[in-house]
């Protein structure tokens, strides 16, 4: 057993919490329990409470006014993190300071100096911190991963991800949404694209093979921002990440105001014998379809649903961090820092193309 | 009638020639005839009167063993040019000095800088010159921008296009064959991307429009090649282009060793209130899906087919020659010379960012 502690009281948080409380034997997993040691609010007690009695909290479990109180709480072990972006550097800094494991929402900080901080940080203090990637742990995407190796679509050449809400963000948004302040680093670059990003990452780079002796160079970023006129940060992000070594292409698209059919695949990965589509949004995949490239034509070899049993998914990756706490790991295989670290190089590389900075408070390290 | 002379005799000039010489009643035009004048190979008389056989030609027809005698050929009014694109600026600027017309396949030439002379040379002697860009001349296409236009998936906000070969390059091509010689300005880019490229232009550039007064400014270009090792050409090709008064993006994706799935659509066109998806080639598009999204949720409304009557669908393009022939037009306003000339400046855009480079005599002008 593990004892979480909760820094933000938002929407993430509940789903995240609400997740944490389910049974784990509901998805079949005897191994791990988890316990919510406390939660709390930047500001008010008031809001942590209610915040507990929302999720229908046991207990035991404490409430803090301050994210300080919280951290210095000897009960928690593992801090999960959902505040906004622009919070997560300094969020995670101060837990890590406090000897707290960390599970930090993506995108990890707002820029790749301040995760290399992080990371050097958990590094020196023998601490777990990951990237609440969520998606990297449902077991759609082992499994897809796995049939990828298996050579069941040969060798994979391109990876084309879309992520969008549709959203009309003048009048749902305005100026002040997370998604479009810039104070709080809003976008669709860091919010929506870093779905893309992951499983071009996973796929193309992760799971790449790489010919011994050779040293992986990093990969080619192009990419393109259509501003948020009011303003000025990104409503549209295309991002094109080519591989040196394998020569494959990665292209993510995300967009806050783009709308998709989502019944089109929002993940298509393309292989030289076949091609995997993954239905449901990138974040949260919920089926496949394989497509065979025979001698007659493209065949569907297979058609498969993942359900997610109970919940909303986020205890996979709950789960993953409470073997990695009970196995001594302070890293995780499926999420490595290094990858979190080169990904945050990939957004920092759009930003510098496209002139798109947060105030200087929010890129501050 | 027009009187057409053929240049060249390859595969793409057999199925334009078979075309033409098809009963244009077939497709329910009764307002165009064709005459094939003659036809030439640019090396032997022999290999012409083998191509006239092949086609089944009329007696009429003549047969030339070079350019120059057939471009001498007072019979021939307008002529329809098919060589590799290295030699397309060299081929229509002969024809265009000896006072033809001209039906030039794409990519129209080389660079940028080869078409802007082409079409000087054109506007200058008043004659007819178009880029052979077939697939704007389908019923398919001209339907789906009207039906696009009378806003039945509201705003446009992103197309996606792509077109891909899916060959194993080293064993079908080597390093001689058209597709892959730099000598003869092979690659995916000029061959493969500019049919997303098309797409891309006609829907948010030549449909897109205009606030009245607005000067449209040129569109914003990031683009990825992936070089293929042994002739240095692309072998496959990554382009956005993100146009500033619309804030739309293009994506355009192009491989000569990538393969898809050719049951998933080829195009798709994002509005705000629905998704145009476009199935076959995007060069050849058979059929269409229009996704609308609802109060409850993305419902197909419409899935049509558009059948090619009798023959390959060169056709339509070589019937609208004739028309802006016979109504003195020189320039098409389907696929406009400014147009072609725009969509040659993103590519040798994308060839600047990618450092690719053809020989000197073929960037030559």
């Amino acid at each position: 057993m593990v004892n979480w502690g909760i820094i933000s009281t938002g929407d993430n948080a509940t789903k995240f919490v609400k997740d944490l409380l389910i049974d784990p034997s509901t998805r079949g997993v005897h191994d791990v329990t988890h316990n919510l040691a406390a939660v709390a609010s930047s500001t008010s007690l008031q809001k942590a409470q209610d915040f507990l009695s929302a999720v229908n909290a046991p207990p035991s479990t404490t409430a803090y006014g301050s994210y300080e109180s919280l951290l210095a709480d000897p009960a928690v072990e593992i801090v999960y993190i959902s505040t906004p972006h622009s919070h997560h550097y300094q969020n995670a800094r101060a837990a890590l300071l406090a000897g707290k494991h960390v599970l930090l929402e993506k995108a990890f900080t707002v820029n790749a100096a301040q995760t290399r901080i992080l990371v050097q940080l958990a590094r020196e203090k023998k601490l777990f911190l990951m990237e609440a990637m969520w998606t990297r742990f449902f077991p759609l995407t082992l499994y897809v991963r796995q049939f990828i190796k298996d050579g069941a679509i040969g060798t994979v050449q391109r990876v084309v991800a879309d992520r969008n809400l549709g959203r009309d963000i003048e009048t749902l948004y305005g100026t002040e949404h997370r998604l479009v302040n810039p104070a709080l680093a809003g976008g669709a670059l860091l919010d929506l694209a870093i779905y893309p990003l992951t499983w071009i990452f996973q796929i193309l780079h992760h799971d790449s093979p790489l010919a011994s002796g050779t040293v992986r160079s990093p990969p080619h970023v192009s990419s393109s921002l259509v501003k948020y006129a009011p303003t000025g940060v990104d409503e549209t992000a295309t991002v094109i990440v080519t591989f040196p070594e394998s020569k494959t292409q990665g292209v993510a698209t995300a967009s806050l105001r783009v709308a998709s059919d989502p019944t089109h695949p929002g993940v298509r990965i393309f292989g030289d014998k076949g091609q995997i589509q993954i239905f449901g949004p990138a974040a949260r995949p919920l089926s496949i379809a394989v497509v065979a490239y025979g001698e007659g034509g493209p065949e569907m070899v297979e058609r498969e649903d993942f359900e997610i049993p109970i919940g909303h998914g986020l205890f996979w990756e709950a789960d993953a961090c409470v073997r990695y706490l009970l196995e001594g790991k302070t890293e995780s295989d499926v999420m490595p820092l290094d990858e979190t670290l080169l990904i945050m190089d990939v957004m920092d590389r759009v930003r510098e193309e496209n002139r798109l900075k947060y105030p200087a408070e929010v890129e501050a390290h």
